[in-house]
């Protein structure tokens, strides 16, 4: 079988496991700590970063662009990155758009100072960095709610890989109830429908040790 | 003409310039500032980044990955993302080594403090944090020499967009002497193929206000 290795509320992981269970593949999920000093995860992929999927005889696949690109082009019958090159395009503006700005200006800033300098001790959290995070993350759901509000899913009128990453995303700021969904009527009937998916009941049922959810995390009516 | 707007010195930029050339398509090329808040870029790419490219009838690109992946599906005879599923992975996996990892640890803190703070007055450059880029970098050079050392070119045996996009990273770095070439043989006579490559020369001549580029830099021998 398979194997994800992963981190339960890190977003790359989430993003692919999201793809694997739209798939429906069977893969063994074992779980790493993404900023500790790991041997093993260091000879599977060299950069020491999450998510990697060993397939055994089909080869290791390193990272959320990567695995998400291979299972595309691989998978019978896949379907998320569908459609002319313009398309496809904009699907992949959309994913990178989460993984490099969001992440610079919104969920990096947020994950470093509420998890990790959590489990590293010594470390103070600033809640300035904090405080400027959430307000870049309002200016992010404006732009979300616009292109929300122009078609059903984030890159038109299918769902595709920028949902899944959007959904990713967006269920690591939930889980610490950094998101003011009545604020935006379209990203949150989006995330309803994610959130409804078969494919997304799994993320619900993560638990941070130590850091519960926020209460509404595992609602399908939040 | 497709026009391609970019900032001479940012990597990303200089990626898809190379691809660009090496498929030798005429483009025209428009300077912006990437740190500089900018109306008409933020009209074609909301985030703001570049590099973008403009095609008129076939629409607006925006960011390395989705202008090289654009390239690669849409230009006639495009050969730097070719081979099996595998083999496009392990592309990809290196391609984005240098955009998340390399970025993270070396290019994008030499760049904040060399450039950026030089052009926002008042922001002291830290010695420290070029200290430390530095040393991340002889670790990651150990890695491209290692894998420079089981084959020609940084993903096997042909060159393919990872050595684009490695040579427009480190010619950055090399714009400030910030390479000890002669510590890393494989990566140096890797990157003198690279430099001798009609593609290149329109990189080697850019030259940034105020900031004299290494003596050796647009030197084929060095």
């Amino acid at each position: 079988m398979p194997v994800l290795y992963h981190f339960p509320l890190s977003s790359a992981s989430r993003f692919i496991r999201l793809q694997l269970l739209e798939y429906k593949w069977d893969v063994e999920l074992r779980q790493k700590v993404p900023w500790e000093y790991d041997e093993g995860l260091l000879r599977l992929n060299p950069a020491g970063e999450l998510p990697v999927l060993d397939d055994a005889a089909r080869g290791v696949y390193c990272g959320a662009t990567v695995i998400s690109e291979w299972l595309e082009e691989t998978h019978d019958g896949a379907f998320l990155l569908a459609g002319t090159p313009a398309e496809r395009a904009e699907i992949r503006r959309l994913v990178s758009w989460f993984d490099s700005k969001f992440t610079k200006e919104v969920a990096g800033p947020l994950m470093a100072e509420r998890v990790i300098k959590r489990f590293q001790k010594g470390q103070a959290v600033s809640s300035d960095i904090i405080r400027t995070a959430i307000a870049n993350n309002h200016i992010h759901f404006g732009y979300f709610d616009w292109l929300l509000g122009q078609h059903d899913w984030f890159a038109g009128d299918k769902m595709t890989l920028a949902d899944l990453n959007a959904a990713a995303h967006l269920s690591v700021l939930d889980y610490f109830g950094d998101v003011s969904w009545d604020k935006y009527p379209d990203v949150k009937s989006w995330y309803m429908k994610m959130k409804s998916r078969p494919s997304f009941r799994p993320l619900l049922a993560d638990r941070l040790i130590g850091m519960a959810p926020a209460s509404h995390y595992a609602e399908l009516d939040f």
